[in-house]
């Protein structure tokens, strides 16, 4: 055996991004809070990093390059950069500038299954010891107005006990099922006959959530520099699976659908992304005329669009009916539909569907191959189960979150005035304006004040409506009583 | 609201491939069996279909093109496309040819969970009658040694009844664990740990499955136009997913590290991807030289290297220990470790994972959240569980894995003695010798016969290895003893 030759030249730090000054200025938008100026920057970073804004593993700017570009001293940027590093945000090498990661610690995200309520520091702490501590807290305790998924149903666990004794009838099998199992996709075919919608089960497709049926559209439909036609604001990891193949997002205002089609004649996208029910995060449902229009536009130029149904369950008002199915009549092949027991049953189950002509379910069918092979079936099993049992579960839910949602939405209207707080006829989050073009900087006020929020920009192509966050009422009421109270005060250290 | 105006052209029709004449002489290789020529044409392309080599919505040549090429008549490929639309695996349309699909009705993917022995039809059979039932029997009733995932292990019943114990603490989340949840990602850690690779939680990602870790290596390392290298032949949906993201597959001799070598300074590749311990298709394992010269290769060049240790456990001689493991004392920041509970426990279940660099853990944990946001928390406890019991699970396992191997290879030995028909020491399939470079027409006389195997050119990213094809012992005795018949008399049909 030989070895080989050493090769020049060896590289043996993992390949990272780069940011510029100006990107990174662009980024942050307006990150001055109250307080000294590189706290206010370190907070703003850190928040871009949390809110999935700017990607771990990223190299920063230099220390002298940024301090240019922000108009700030260098010892201003080295100081915030020094902190980002104290809590866990930014790793330096001599020779590789500065990088911004995750915290290794255990993160929100790691769900130990034990921890029920959040040990968020008591607002009245002393000031010098929080500081101190957040670097620890920040991920770990954080009330977390960030994420869209509430709390299982209550039926979850019996749906599961119930999929248990189907099972064996699986066993024998190698257990990949490339479609989905049987039962499930006919249950789904159902719903959507039930709905108006004749499908056969041949036309749907299961998938591991509905966000691999967005990113499979993306790999079966779009191309390297191809476009994508979306709302904007929408759904972020939409965004984030539409680009992983190389597409170019072009977003056009929310319900606009006379731009929409001024778009897609302009622009000649390979797909039109839409969330036609409940709006993700602008609560808005497309009328029935909307709905016509669209299917009409594809129709005629050939464009396939994707209207994703997620949050079609989750009506909240009384006079927010569950709108018409966006598929119309089902017979339209460039229409395809997504949805998902994430938020009508539980995001720690990953199933969702794709309903749409055959072609397309085959086409789809095979690419998943190579994503997952297929999704799991004691999962598919539980879903068929709570499918069935749709009717007597929705009712609680649904006025689980009316409550928190009127909780969140009166709290913060009597907290912050200033605010437009518009209540969402049904899903599950707040579009909240702020009046000013802030949303970078109180992002990371609130999470100094141990709550964490998503940042207009991030819903949108193009980071823009940087006077809006996102904030989601799936936590427990308690929780969302005690972030009125915090976002208040982040938004005092915000507006001095 | 105005309706748009119409849009020339409008272009109805889902978008397909086209496959050129010659393209497809290619890919059917030496496809004449015994018997019309125009059904052996036929249940070539209905075999390529079925192996995956022919993607469905592909649009075959004409009539004309495919004659000239082929050297048959015109009436020989009118003939087997009409056959090829009878058994649904083809439709036409004036003006756009004939498209290639899979057929309708419910497949062998479909996991109907009530069957439990195939209805193949028996042997002796009038000709004609057989001929008739083909088309609706092929998919759903085949022998099926193409697919390589036994079935579930007697524990995981008992696994998933745990799981359901622990469940609860989960439920009051959001149910999403982008990393894992740390219970699993611990288990994990500390099997790579008991093996001699110290590794922390934070070095491990759980995915859905190990073909998602390899779907998500390709998407964070491989642009367009960037290169791969792998073994050839090599996991088919292996060569799938590294392409998925616009990368070239550039394939190395199993086992030849020198020409891997080469290749790495040649082509500079943005990855290496290897199924170092008994590898699928040929069972081949890379020896402790030849795994620390790969090692000192990728320190050298800077190159990840990903090792596929899907098989690792399923070790079917007492001679065969399981091979050290791939990543050697686990301190290179350029080995990637790939791992699954597939093989070992079921595929049913859906959870993979990748075991490195804590850097590159954080970058896939990222990009998965645009692919699926999550494995799903009921299945990661089920497999903690199993990983807990696997010294428990393995022996019966292997035994029973030993015993069909035995059976399948001793029976084809005796069945074909022309066969070169090694038996791997682990793993679950046997990389037949055919002798001559038929595979593709054998593969298709399988069919006719009622046996799914797969042609050696799908294991191999330059269509080579048309000699052999790979046959997988995953099916219970009975199955495979009635394969071995049926398969000689397939190669009775190829060489007449």
């Amino acid at each position: 055996m030989t070895l080989i030759a050493p090769n020049p030249p060896a590289s043996a730090a993992p390949a990272v991004r780069h940011l510029s000054a100006a990107a990174t200025a662009r980024l942050l938008g307006h990150w001055r809070a109250g307080g000294p100026a590189y706290l206010a920057l370190a907070d703003a970073l850190r928040s871009a990093v949390l809110s999935g804004t700017l990607a771990p593993l990223t190299r920063l700017p230099s220390e002298r390059d940024l301090a240019s570009v922000l108009g700030v001293s260098r010892t201003t940027t080295a100081a915030a950069y020094a902190r980002l590093r104290d809590l866990g945000f930014a790793v330096s090498r001599v020779g590789s500038g500065t990088v911004a990661v995750l915290p290794r610690a255990s993160s929100a995200e790691g769900l130990s299954g034990h921890r029920t309520a959040p040990a968020v520091p008591a607002g009245d702490a002393p000031a010098a010891e929080r500081t101190e501590q957040e670097g620890a807290l920040d991920l770990a305790t954080q009330l977390d107005l960030g994420q869209a998924t509430p709390s299982a149903t209550p039926a979850l666990h019996a749906a599961f006990a119930r999929a248990l004794e189907s099972l064996p009838a699986f066993l024998a099998t190698g257990g990949y099922a490339h479609h989905g199992i049987d039962v499930l996709r006919a249950a789904i075919a159902d719903r959507y006959t039930a709905r108006g919608v004749p499908t056969t089960p041949d036309q749907v497709l299961v998938t591991t959530g509905a966000q691999q049926a967005i990113a499979l559209l993306a790999a079966v439909f779009v191309a390297p520099r191809e476009t994508v036609v979306v709302e904007s604001p929408t759904y972020f990891h939409g965004i984030e699976a539409l680009r992983q193949t190389g597409g170019r997002v072009v977003g056009v205002p929310v319900g606009d659908v006379e731009t929409l089609a001024s778009a897609v004649r302009r622009t000649r996208p390979r797909l039109v992304y839409l969330v036609p029910d409940f709006h993700n995060p602008t609560g808005r449902s497309l009328t029935a005329d909307e709905r016509a229009f669209v299917r009409e536009l594809v129709d005629r130029t050939g464009v396939t669009v994707v209207g994703d149904e997620t949050l079609t369950d989750l009506a909240l008002d009384d006079d927010a009916a569950v709108p018409a199915p966006f598929a119309g009549d089902g017979t339209s092949p460039h229409v395809v539909s997504v949805g998902s027991a994430s938020k009508t049953f539980w995001g720690g189950l990953r199933v969702g569907w794709v309903r749409g002509p055959e072609q397309v379910v085959q086409r789809l069918a095979r690419t998943r191959q190579s994503f997952d092979i297929a999704t799991a079936v004691l999962e598919q099993l539980a879903v068929t189960e709570l499918l069935g049992r749709r009717d007597e579960i929705l009712p609680a839910r649904v006025a689980d979150l009316r409550a928190r949602r009127d909780l969140l939405v009166d709290g913060l209207r009597a907290a912050v005035p200033g605010w437009d707080v518009p209540s969402p006829p049904g899903g599950l989050c707040v579009w909240v304006g702020l009046g000013r073009a802030v949303a970078q900087a109180f992002t990371a006020a609130a999470v100094a004040e141990g709550v964490r929020v998503s940042a207009g920009p991030s819903f949108t192509p193009d980071g823009a409506a940087r006077d809006r966050v996102r904030l989601t009422f799936t936590r427990p009421p308690e929780e969302l009583e005690d972030a009125v109270g915090r976002l208040a005060r982040a938004w005092r250290r915000v507006t001095g």
